[in-house]
């Protein structure tokens, strides 16, 4: 009675070639060290737990606002901005993936794609797969820093969105602002800056939504993950031009993010100077891995993120190896398996304790 | 300094001529009777309450299983399928826009598109224009049973998807399974049956997924929004061939659920009994309703939803008239200005309460 039919597959080709993205590992045990995928080491506001317990049956009974509207009041609060700049997505993840499908033509001749820095997020290339729409790489230069010429690259090859995460991930390097108004000028399309680990810098790039730039193809990404501990809540949003804002809008799942997800997310905003204490924990203890690992003889990118970007001395075991005997010993750090990548290693910055394992567990010159 | 420039709009033609889809109004108050957005009126288990408030900051820290993995098997054992079969969507309308964007190809030579009945779920309509990929309307009979020429008209018009939602929205009819099955094997592409209705219904589309049918090309959305009375909550999932699963599986957003509602979810399924008991009250009162109105000379369809589509007394004020009047007295119920349906409403089932509260508000012409 079996009778398959020879229709198969039914996904279109570029769905069918698709390689997935590929998340860190996610051990579902708290019995690990856990310095993998950018994860806050702290736990959330009080406040957060609290809001997220006040939910009522009935509130949950109900729709929730299409928009999150609280949520973009709260925000635009907690910004300088007006509401209508303002997106709330299902975590950062969904913004990226808005701006492609609204500002992105699905291939046809080659052009009206994405651009983004090499190297970069891993899911920036997905996303442009999955909507089949061309991807233009420009590489970094040797420090990661942004040549000059992005803009024009991006334009000549027809463009039509820019991801540029700042920091930088995975080196965390700050890209300088003038330079990002310079690319936001240059290029013709809409230029997303992914600020998802902004929290851990000493600026963003607030500045160029002010009116007076007169720029109005910018848009910032923001996430709660990193900065907020809240990872598991899956709630980012965008800023930017009103006209941006309201395109992407039109195009978002009809009620994207929910009453739970609006509650906690307006309630981690208020409560932001809890959120700031875990910020400069992580800062002084991203200072402190980077001295450790320098002293011992690694190459460790400037970060002015929540992790660190690290080359292990090259008279002793590699990158991959490491990455092998730290996972052996329940310890997990992110290792990318291609160029500029394989000789380094991804740190995640934890509580003093989790960073001191990593120490103890990773060779010591002085001790060997 | 402004100085704005020519190359606004940056969003892609098919979404800057795009309409958004309209959600029902969500007046956010509970002091109005809401009978217009298709809300079980009955809260949600304590259960689902229970595990809410059971998720620790540590887990809201951390990313969530990126499959919902507990959720999927959850999902498999109270439907006796597989773990494959499941996936899990932010709501059902992520499940509907990955279907549209895994299957379809967005327009070149006008193939490859959704097929849909007419009338229907207005968001199908907005999810293929947000693709930009063709869009074929059948129209239902009269009595809003599905042409035997459906896959047909499909196959001639070269689309690669088809939804059927049964029970139909907004009329309540529930499509006969052989003819489902019947749609299935004669259609090329893939076929969506959503259920977001379905608990209301005296039988669902479950058998078309055994394997002894040799069906490889159907997928049932469900929702926890009517059934389990968590609108508020954003979850859904499909069901079907582990071909198709894996295919949307590659496309979804990474993380696409979160914690929070990983949690409630698998609460909700595990205590199905609980919304049983909410499920039967609505079907009571759905059956007084229909028996009320028609009473009183109104057509009213017979539903096996929880909503029915009525057509009131020729003799009386317009469907239109009587929306606008109850919604002045704080009664929404859903009006749709559309070929077939502007001489009707469609009123959710409420509470006995909500129910007697429309009916006093409505004319009646006993004591006219």
């Amino acid at each position: 009675m079996r009778h398959y039919r020879a229709s198969m597959p039914y996904e279109r080709p570029n769905i069918e070639r698709l390689s997935a993205y590929v998340p860190g590992e996610q051990p579902q045990t708290s019995r690990v060290v856990k310095l993998n995928t950018n994860e806050n080491p702290y736990p959330p506001a009080e406040a957060v737990l609290e809001a997220i317990r006040a939910v009522t049956p009935e509130a949950l009974r109900r729709y929730p606002s299409p928009q999150a509207q609280t949520f973009r009041e709260t925000a635009a609060r907690a910004h300088g901005l007006a509401p209508e700049q303002v997106i709330a997505t299902n975590g950062g993840d969904e913004l990226l993936r808005l701006a492609v499908t609204v500002f992105c033509e699905p291939s046809r001749d080659g052009r009206g794609g994405v651009g983004t820095a090499e190297p970069s997020y891993s899911l920036y290339p997905v996303l442009a797969a999955i909507h089949d729409t061309p991807l233009t790489r420009v590489p970094l230069n040797d420090d990661f820093s942004l040549p000059e010429d992005f803009a024009d690259r991006l334009n000549d090859a027809g463009c039509r969105l820019a991801f540029i995460v700042n920091p930088h991930a995975p080196s965390g390097r700050l890209q300088p602002l003038d330079q990002l108004e310079r690319i936001a000028r240059a290029f013709r399309g809409v230029l997303m800056i992914d600020e998802a680990y902004v929290d851990f810098a000493q600026r963003d790039a607030l500045p160029l939504l002010d009116p007076a730039r007169g720029l109005d193809n910018v848009l910032l990404l923001r996430s709660l993950s990193k900065g907020y501990s809240l990872a598991g809540l899956r709630f980012g949003y965008g800023l930017g031009a009103p006209g941006l804002i309201a395109a992407m809008d039109k195009a978002r799942d009809s009620y994207n993010t929910d009453v739970l997800s609006q509650a906690a997310a307006c309630a981690a905003l208020e409560a932001r100077s809890a959120a700031h204490v875990s910020w400069r924990q992580v800062v002084s203890e991203r200072d402190r891995l980077t001295a450790v690992l320098t002293e011992r003889g690694w190459f460790v990118y400037p970060s002015q993120s929540n992790f660190v970007l690290a080359t292990p001395p090259a008279d002793g075991p590699d990158a991959r190896s490491l990455y092998e005997s730290l996972k052996r010993e329940g310890i997990f750090v992110r290792y990318f398996d291609q160029d500029r990548l394989r000789d380094k290693l991804r740190i995640t910055v934890g509580t003093p304790g989790q960073n001191d394992a990593l120490l103890q567990a990773l060779p010591d010159p002085q001790t060997a």
